[in-house]
């Protein structure tokens, strides 16, 4: 394990950094370890274990606890080869099997345990965002636009990309697992399951076709573990020497419709479990095909998790797409950005005084206090009745690239908490570990927007505040507060408002 | 009441219709009843009564029974005086009170029954509008921009327009009834209650202080009974002849904090039942004086009644203020309006061929029909996963002019159940005698998204379409849909979703 031994502090992009992306499959998991090297990644070791997380979950989306046990043990398995790595270096996304999953908490809390780290569960435009950015990096730079195309075990993203940068992005709820549960139950193969599958992925192509179409591609790109079973079994049957074709698939499809089962499948290029699941597969495939038009694809082995290791080392050289995503959002809601500066700034002013006392020190705290500063009132574009409400709704629902569904969520509380009362069955629904600092993240920026609350361009007096576990205290410079006293009313409604969570309000 | 006979139909704007409007306020009910001449409403009838709805609310927000009674007895007199009305000449809208009310139902369901009517509840935005409307008519034209002010009873309407357009709207959670509870209980008039008031107006007020200073005005008007009064009070104490003023305000507030009582207020110029909401009325003014930098304001008789008749009398005119709102709202979310146009025809043709069997023969199905078309995809600016959710939610909380509270609702739900699993939880929620047209509507919507899910410029072929009570049969030309197959299994799919519903779709 001395592989991985490296500096316990992780702030900046060290030269020789190691990174670790776990990526949570609705089919299988995978695990990738890589090294920074001027600047590019150099991968050193992979793992992935078939869990089939996807096929475990039932009619209601309850995710079953044999299901959650296989992942759990392969989680288990990768802990083992990450444990000398700083926490910070690895992250672990989920995707399709645990957004629909209604008991997810149930796993993502165990995984987190037996990680040590949160398991970030992302959006399908998210997942569509990284998968293009991990393919990208396989590429050589200068094909033109590519349409890159990932079936998964839950579900299919297609991407529309130049260079590093995607144009579309879409995830479809088609995927190798839920299918060929829906269509080949039992492994059982049948001409009508095949067209029926084909054509309820077809159904579902329809609502990005004409889009896609009118974008155009100049060459298209395969990922993943369907993509590889297929360019491997057009080289097996002799039809082409990797690249998937219309005509490989038709014969791929002739083929496997020779078997009544699954498990009885000759092709000797793929692993066994992946039998289970490669009619489906091919089914979606072809209606890829089919409805896009497609007459070749090349396999490209960059993917989710070589996405996420991208994204991390981006992060570390402050090319944070977080960032321009924020930019992107109060631009489109045309925020007072002027005044949601001194907001920020004030908050901040507040976290530098209260940030060891409070223990938010880390700068995850730092950075949504930010990004909260700038989003409090996205929410006016809809009404200026309740904004705050429409805020938290925006935070939670937009598509916002770089974010986690947890990270807006939080950011969706920040907004939905930063006036009038203190919601406090939102609260309650925050991830245990994150209730208590961003309740108090949410108390900094409530300050700072009743010390803003005129808008007017006068400079705030030096504040000084003092924070105890449950008590908040701020100073005014004497006699400021008796000439300012809408910022007194506030302040005095405010101590009312803290109460309802048990914290007290001072100031003087 | 031959006054008011006229002919049954009231489709056209006849010269020398008579239209009614009922204003159910916090404080106090109007009706006013007019006739259109030449295309101006000539009053004939009004009717005012202290209702004070408003102290009915409690703290959870509770109408109580006796404040209900209040309100449905003045209504049985309003409705004794229109009985000779088409029902089609009336409008019935409801502000604050119903708006706070969480058990507003109770009485809107009963006032519909004494008025042969639905009450609209309207939001503080479209309040803002049609005040400001009925204000714009009873001034001259060339006045330049205008503020005006409207103190209700629950809420306070400020609104910047410029002849009949509105440009800044708000409505502020400041009244006359609600602040009279809270800062002088019991009728009972004090120097603290009176600053106390002021601060906490002057504290709502800041949210709107910075924009509407920036855009400013060249004249400033009050309407409705608290800027009446307070007019009323400066010509008796000797202070103008009718404007209002900072000076003429201060001298009525020293003079009002001379009584302890509301009662023993000794002014003779207004009635009796003002007495009790002076004070607080003052107050705000003050505040809104202050905050706004006023030095003067004139008082007008125009206000919210007027201002719904003359919105009445524009749709008669095919001046719709609706179509223009969908207009913006289709802009402002780059709604594809080639599609939306197709499916809205589509639609239309279908409801042609079913709006005598399914009873959907009234202009309101065939214009929520065509705005629903045009505006089933808005929430796809947030996200397209789930894009149905969020147009449901934009169109139930956006601001938008010209709807009620209950169109809106109306209008979310037909986007809601736009695509995938009917949504039978939000459709119980809709008031019981929406619930099965709208539920069709829904359905014949459904349909024309179906034939033009691939989006393609193909034209579609003569459909027939037969309804009876839980049954739609549709009838394509001879094979074609044996020549699409995607339209084929899509129908398939909706039959499924409409048997949770109890409909049976044929198709052939």
């Amino acid at each position: 394990m001395e592989l991985y031994a490296q500096p316990d502090r992780f702030d900046q992009p060290v030269e020789g950094s190691l990174l670790a992306a776990i990526d949570i499959g609705s089919n299988s998991f995978h695990m990738v370890v890589a090294r920074l090297v001027a600047g590019e990644l150099k991968t050193l070791d992979i793992m992935s274990e078939k869990v089939q997380l996807a096929a475990g979950l039932d009619e209601s989306g309850i995710l079953s606890e044999e299901a959650q046990q296989r992942g759990i043990d392969c989680l288990r398995r990768f802990a083992e080869r990450i444990k000398e790595l700083p926490r910070s270096a690895i992250r672990a996304v989920a995707t399709n099997a645990l957004r629909e999953a209604t008991n997810r908490s149930e796993f993502t809390d165990r995984a987190a345990g037996v990680l040590g780290l949160p398991l970030q569960v992302i959006s399908g435009h998210e997942e569509a965002r990284l998968i293009y950015l991990g393919v990208a990096h396989t590429l050589s730079d200068d094909t033109g636009r590519r349409l890159v195309i990932d079936i998964g075990g839950g579900s299919t993203e297609c991407i529309i990309g130049e260079r590093f940068e995607s144009r579309l992005l879409e995830s479809l709820q088609l995927g190798c697992v839920s299918f060929n549960e829906e269509f080949f139950p039992g492994g059982t193969i049948s001409d009508k399951g095949f067209q029926q599958a084909k054509m309820a992925a077809m159904q579902e192509l329809l609502s990005i076709r004409r889009n896609y179409r009118r974008m155009g591609w100049d060459s298209c790109v395969g990922s993943s573990g369907t993509a590889k079973a297929i360019s491997q079994c057009c080289i097996e049957l002799g039809v082409t020497s990797g690249d998937i074709t219309a005509e490989g698939l038709n014969q791929l499809k002739h083929y496997l419709l020779k078997f009544n089962q699954a498990d009885d499948i000759a092709l000797t290029s793929i692993k066994p479990e992946r039998k289970a699941v490669l009619t489906a597969g091919t089914a979606i495939m072809c209606a890829i095909f089919e409805s896009l038009d497609i007459q070749c694809m090349t396999y490209s082995d960059g993917a989710l998790r070589e996405g996420v290791l991208y994204d991390m080392a981006g992060r570390l050289r402050h090319e944070d797409v977080r960032e321009r995503t924020i930019r992107a959002l109060m631009k489109r809601h045309h925020i007072d950005a002027r005044h949601a500066a001194n907001v920020e700034a004030t908050a901040l002013i507040l976290l530098a005084q209260v940030r060891n006392s409070w223990q938010l020190t880390e700068d995850e705290y730092h950075d949504m206090l930010c990004w909260s500063a700038r989003t409090l009132e996205i929410g006016l574009t809809i009404s200026h009745n309740r904004y705050h409400r429409h805020s938290a709704y925006l935070l939670q629902h937009c598509d916002m690239p770089g974010f986690s569904n947890t990270e807006q969520l939080l950011l969706a509380f920040l907004a939905r908490a930063h006036r009038r009362k203190l919601p406090k069955d939102e609260w309650k629904l925050l991830p245990g570990d994150k209730q208590q600092p961003y309740l108090r993240l949410s108390l900094l920026l409530r300050l700072a927007v009743i010390l803003h609350r005129s808008r007017s361009k006068a400079r705030l007096p030096a504040i000084s505040v003092q924070a105890d576990a449950q008590r908040l205290s701020i100073s005014f410079p004497r006699g400021w507060l008796n000439h300012h006293p809408l910022t007194l009313a506030d302040l005095e409604s405010e101590a009312e408002f803290l109460k309802s969570m048990d914290y007290k309000l001072k100031f003087s």
